[in-house]
């Protein structure tokens, strides 16, 4: 059938344009007579492959030297470990935020390797507390955030002030939706199945002064010395999804990097909440200060119209709307490969609905 | 250009068949207008290729109930700490067989949770000592072998009989290549990206009374039992990679299993160790009662012919023969995946080129 518009919360919707060229060269690259999944890691055709995708991120994001870029296995949830294991330095402690269900996992896991203060936490996860207000603590190994919960869509807007503490973000959900600062932060990281590309991996984006003081127990696939002393491939990376996410980079580089993507995103996700706030029947629970603009939670005034507005949207070829089973109602992902059009036929498609059923 | 004859040690070369249908649907998969890549891991779609490519895996290898089948990231050396992480059962120390440079990897990270007993490790990596040899411990938590060092080329022939000690075995290279009664382990694991397809995934197949007594510290991607229990969905798994091994498992299916797969295994190898062992040009160094039948390293009795070997073999469509750096010479791998036809062209480019430098 043609293609849909797929609203997954990750593994999401990849660029058309990403997923031709890997069609188009799936048995043969650059006329090498195979396909990148067969390509040795160490051979000189996959290196440039890897090595390529590398740069286009850190010109993208403007990475400073000092940081090393890691590629690795084990999702955002390994970094859950993995940020803890490697960062503590002898520490005993380290503040988190809790903002939403990420939060809460990155925080469940790293009580297993330390003391974990949680320094701020709404009563509701709908918005996110003023850093004035946030218990920091002066002796924590790092502060952790999760800049965009995907779940209840609530999204930091400006950074917090953490003074000497490194700042440690979980961007699964938002990186390379827009221009950062990297300097800001002491890790950076994303799993890549939402705004990069297939999943089975995470990134990695680490201040050099914070590897190589790992605890004795961590698993060396997940020790940033060993990994960043072997550029990523102290045993085999996962060669294709870095390659799928290195075309991703490529198609971002196209379109204009982070400050064309930002514009257009804010462009969707305004058009997307003017949608539901100019209604009655569509509502979004969270504080229009921290709305994401890559996850949009929305709810029907009647819930009991929820799965004729799923089904009614399936047939329009707009799927994946379900919200998450622990919010109910609808979710709209809405990360950079999903295309302005998917925004505007979705908007069609809920007029039409609270029309016919309103 | 056409396909080559990729004789790469992993990532390695994938069935044609595989690729092309993994082509085929790369931007639509059974008609949901969606690639695999985009798919969210929770919905039935996705849900349905997972549990295919599981009870395929099941019926190949004729897994018992009572084994659980996890797909896991971080490839066979995230396992190397996973196993102990999660099997030591309180106890202190573990046995190892050592041989070859993989056996050598797992006890350097086996050492970081639990004293590694060497039971056996031959002068040379190039034969696999009598069993009655071993030193075994009565109280070892497991007894750890690799079952084909994929850069010496030796391959154990028959299994280890060790009692009541779970029996752990790195099958990452030769796994699917011949029928194994998978009762007599307590462990199979094997990373994908050798006989199966790309990288970026481990398959464990663990006993059920082996899970549940995780290390408090270990990673939850890493922890059996959560992963058991969420059917390897803990976090979002490395979908495409799993989807891309589900293909190759029915494709195993399709040429009849793995009685099928062994006997062309058998006759793919036979060919190209008479090949060598015909000759003075050729030489393999392993004990013949131990040979792989996954990966044939050779040598050139005079290595100054080594480039201008690599470069003709190139010419023909024969790639990726170079010997690991720390053995030198050649090697072939040929697993499933490797055509006869693959087999017949080297033997055939073998044989003009002792001809006309020999």
């Amino acid at each position: 059938m043609a293609r849909v518009f797929n609203f997954s919360a990750g593994p999401a919707t990849i660029a058309e344009d990403v997923l031709k060229k890997a069609q188009e060269e799936l048995l043969d690259w650059n006329g090498t007579g195979m396909s990148v999944m067969e390509m040795s890691h160490r051979g000189k055709d996959y290196v440039s492959i890897a090595e390529k995708a590398e740069a286009d991120l850190r010109e993208l994001m403007n990475i400073p030297a000092g940081y090393k870029v890691l590629f690795l296995q084990g999702g955002a949830t390994g970094q859950f470990a993995a940020i803890p294991m490697n960062i503590l330095r002898g520490k005993k402690a380290a503040d988190y935020v809790c903002t939403g269900s990420w939060s809460k996992k990155a925080i469940a896991e790293g009580k297993k390797y330390c003391d974990v203060n949680v320094v701020s936490q709404p009563e509701k996860f709908n918005t996110i507390p003023e850093v004035s207000e946030w218990n920091l603590s002066a002796d924590a190994a790092y502060l952790h955030i999760c800049s965009n919960e995907t779940i209840e869509g609530v999204e930091f807007k400006e950074l917090p002030e953490c003074g000497e503490v490194p700042l440690v973000a979980d961007m699964s959900s938002n990186i390379l939706s827009r221009p950062i600062d990297v300097s800001k932060f002491g890790i950076i990281y994303a799993g890549t199945q939402k705004n990069i590309g297939p999943a089975g991996m995470a990134i990695a984006i680490v201040r050099e002064d914070l590897i190589g003081d790992a605890l004795p127990t961590t698993p060396s696939v997940l020790d940033y010395q060993k990994q960043a002393d072997n550029d990523s491939m102290l045993n085999t990376p996962p060669t294709y999804t870095w390659y799928m996410a290195g075309l991703a980079f490529q198609n971002l580089k196209k379109i204009g990097g982070l400050e064309a993507i930002a514009e257009i995103n804010d462009r969707k996700a305004a058009k997307l909440y003017d949608c539901i706030d100019a209604s009655d029947f569509y509502a979004n629970p969270v504080d229009p200060k921290y709305r994401s603009v890559m996850n949009v939670p929305f709810t029907l005034a009647d819930d009991s119209l929820d799965a004729a507005f799923l089904d009614g949207a399936k047939k329009e070829g707009l799927v994946t709307l379900k919200g998450h089973r622990s919010i109910g109602g609808m979710r709209a992902s809405i990360y950079n490969a999903m295309p302005e059009e998917g925004i505007d036929a979705l908007i069609a498609f809920m007029k039409e609905f609270e029309r016919t059923n309103g």
